[in-house]
C-alpha cells in the first residue's frame, strides 16, 4: 500500500527501514526459530538485543559511565510520579519550570509527593515564550530543577539546557530526545517516553546519575524504584521486551543516519523551511517566539479558522495526514520527528502554498 | 525458518496466525497508509482497534456490565502495587493466600501500603499443595482477599475460585487467564500481565467491579488510579497501543478456536497427557499434589539431576526449547499456554520417552 506522510505527534511515524526489519524478523529472529515477541526476557537472545540497544544509545548520546540507563514500562506520565518518588531524597521541595501543557502535567503529579515551587512560567505569554533564565526563581533547597525540553502541544523548545544553580537538573525529553546532541553530564536525570523518536509507546528511557538513586520514598512501587531497576538491569519486573527491541532498531537506524549531529542538521533544515513557509504568508501563522520554536512540533493556524476542516480533508487526500492540533488548543500541527523524511516536509510546504493560492 | 516448539514461561509462544497477521499489518493497516505502530492513540483507527479488543475480551470472559476493563502499561508487578493502592478504601488490612513465588511477591509489595494478613500458606509443603479452604483464616475486616490463580514457577493452580467470605475476591490470573471459563461475577478484581495468553509484555489487563474504585490512597500515581483510567478509557497516559493491538489479535484468535470452553478442553488434554507421561516413568517426577497441578506450567525433575544439561541440549536439537526451570527452583519446566499446539506437547512426550529409553 502507498505510504502516506504521517504528522502525528505520537505514537508517530517510524522509519521505513525499521518497519521493514521488524516485519522481516516476524518470520523468526535469526536462527532461533521464534520471534522477538516470544522471547523470554531472561534468555541470552533477548539479553543480547537489550544490551546492544543500551550500548548503541550510550554511544549516540555519549552517556558518561556514572549514569544508569533504564528501560521501564509506562511512558513519561509514569515518570512524572517516579521522578519525585526517587529524587526527593529526604527533601520536601522541588522546583519546576512551566512552559506549557506537559510541564503543567508534570507539576500536578509532583504535587502528590512534595511541595512544588514553580520557578518560572510562560503562562502570561500563553506559553508562546520561555521566561529568560535570569528571571527564574530557583529555591536552593529544592531537591532538583525540572523542565520540559520540548512542549509537544505548544511547540516550544529549549535550545540549550538551562543553568541549574547547582541543583540536579531533570529534563523531560519525550519529544526531542535523540533529535540533537545533548551534554548528558549536565543533567541529574533525563527521561523520555519512546513513542516519538524511540519507537513504541509503553516504554520510557531513564538516564540517571548514579549518586542520585537509592533513596526512594517509602511506598514507592518496586517497578518505579530506580535503584532496584538499575541493580536488576531494568528487570525487577518483565520489561516491555518488544518495545525495547524496536528501540534498538531505532537507535541502530539513527547510527546509520550518521548520529545525532547529522540528524540535527536535517531536523534544522526541515524546521527552518517549514517555519519560513508559515511566516512567508499571512494566511498561516505560528504564535511562538522564534527563539524557542520547536524543531519537532510545529503548531500553526489559518487566518480563517473555518478553513481548517477543508485544509485537513484536502491534505489527507494529498497523502498528508494527522495534522490536527491537540484537542486542548485546536488549530493545526505538524510533528516532524527524526523519522519524518525531508520530502514529507517539502510535500507539506507545497500543499500549504497551493492551498493558500486557491483559498487565500 | 523452521519454527520450534517454545516452552518459555513468558514472554512465550504466540499463535502462528497472530504472528502472520501482525507481519502482514506491518505493510500498512488496511487503507490507512501507516502501520498500527505509528497510529495516534486518539485517532479513530486505533480507537476502533482498542474497542474491538475490549469487546471481544468482554464477550469471551462474559464480563458483566458493572465491571470496567482496563489496559494498562506495566505487567502484574505494577498491579501488585496498584491493587492495594486502589482497593484499601480506608481500611488498613488486606488478606493474601500464599501459594508460591508470585504470591510472595504480591505480598511483599502489598506490605508497602498496608498490613498483610497471610490467610493461608502452602509453604509447609514447599508449595506443592494449596491448604484446604476450611483451614484459611480470613480477617473479616480485610479490604479484600487476594490469591494467585496459577503459580507459573511452582506449577500450582486453583481449579476453582475460592469462597471469599463476603470480601472482594482479587485474583492474579497472569498465567492462566483465558485458558478456561471464569465466573467474573464472583470477583472484585482480576488482573493479568499479557505476556502469556494475551500477547506482549508491558501490558496488564485489569477487570474491576466498578463499586470498588474511586478511593485510591493519597499518593497513588495517576497512571495507577483505576477510577481515572476507567473514566478516560485507559488513556490517562498514552497506553501501550501496539501491545493492545496484539491483545486484540489474541482474543480474536481465541474466538476462532471456539472460545474458552473449547480452549479449556484442549488445555486439559495437553496437561493430562504430559502429567501422565511424567507419572508413568520413575525417571521423571512432578512434586505437585495432583488435585492442584497447573494446566499451564508443568515443572518436572529428572531422577538424576546431572542429566538435566544433556536433556536440555538434546531437546533443543529436537526443536523443543526453553525447557529450563526457573532460576529460583531449578529443574525443568514446560509452559503450555493456549498458543502451544497439542503437537508440541506430543513431541515433548515422545522426546521424553526416547530420552528415558537411552539414558534411564
Amino acid at each position: 500500500m502507498a505510504r502516506i506522510y504521517n504528522f502525528s505527534p505520537g505514537p508517530s511515524v517510524l522509519p521505513a527501514p525499521v518497519l521493514e526489519k521488524a516485519r522481516e524478523d516476524l518470520r523468526g529472529w535469526r536462527s532461533t526459530g521464534i520471534t522477538v515477541m516470544e522471547m523470554s526476557h531472561r534468555g541470552k537472545d533477548f539479553i543480547g538485543i537489550a544490551e546492544k540497544a543500551t550500548a548503541d544509545l550510550r554511544e549516540l548520546l555519549e552517556i558518561p559511565q556514572n549514569y544508569k540507563v533504564l528501560f521501564l514500562a509506562g511512558g513519561a506520565s509514569a515518570q512524572f510520579a517516579a521522578v519525585p518518588l526517587n529524587l526527593l531524597r529526604g527533601k520536601t521541595k522541588v522546583s519546576y519550570v512551566s512552559t506549557g501543557y506537559w510541564s503543567e502535567k508534570a507539576i500536578a503529579e509532583a504535587r502528590l509527593f512534595g511541595e512544588v515551587q514553580v520557578s518560572a512560567s510562560g503562562k502570561e505569554s500563553n506559553f508562546t515564550t520561555i521566561p529568560p533564565r535570569p528571571q527564574w526563581n530557583v529555591d536552593p533547597d529544592a531537591a532538583y530543577l525540572h523542565y520540559t525540553a520540548n512542549e509537544t502541544i505548544g511547540g516550544v523548545e529549549f535550545q540549550a539546557a538551562p543553568e541549574a544553580d547547582g541543583l540536579p537538573l531533570v529534563a523531560d525529553m519525550s519529544s526531542n530526545i535523540l533529535s540533537r546532541p545533548v551534554e548528558v553530564g549536565r543533567f541529574g536525570l533525563i527521561y523520555a517516553s519512546a513513542q516519538k523518536n524511540i519507537g513504541l509507546p509503553g516504554l520510557a528511557v531513564v538516564i540517571v546519575r548514579e549518586d542520585l538513586i537509592g533513596q526512594a520514598l517509602p511506598g514507592t512501587p518496586s517497578t518505579f524504584d530506580y535503584r532496584r531497576q538499575a541493580a536488576e538491569g531494568s528487570m525487577v519486573n518483565t520489561p516491555p521486551t518488544y518495545s525495547w527491541y524496536v528501540a534498538g532498531l531505532m537507535v541502530e537506524w539513527l547510527k546509520e543516519q550518521g548520529g545525532l549531529k547529522a540528524i540535527e542538521a536535517r531536523n534544522i533544515r526541515k524546521a527552518e523551511k517549514l517555519y519560513a513557509a508559515i511566516d512567508a504568508l499571512p494566511f498561516y501563522s505560528n504564535p511562538v517566539d522564534p527563539a524557542v520554536r520547536s524543531r519537532m512540533n510545529v503548531p500553526f493556524h489559518l487566518a480563517d479558522a473555518a478553513l481548517e476542516t477543508p485544509f485537513l480533508a484536502e491534505a489527507k487526500e494529498a497523502g498528508l495526514a494527522y495534522l490536527e492540533g491537540h484537542r486542548s488548543v485546536g488549530g493545526l500541527r505538524a510533528s516532524i520527528y527524526n523519522a519524518m523524511p525531508e520530502e514529507g516536509v517539502d510535500a507539506l510546504i507545497s500543499f500549504m502554498r497551493e492551498f493558500e493560492r486557491k483559498r487565500g
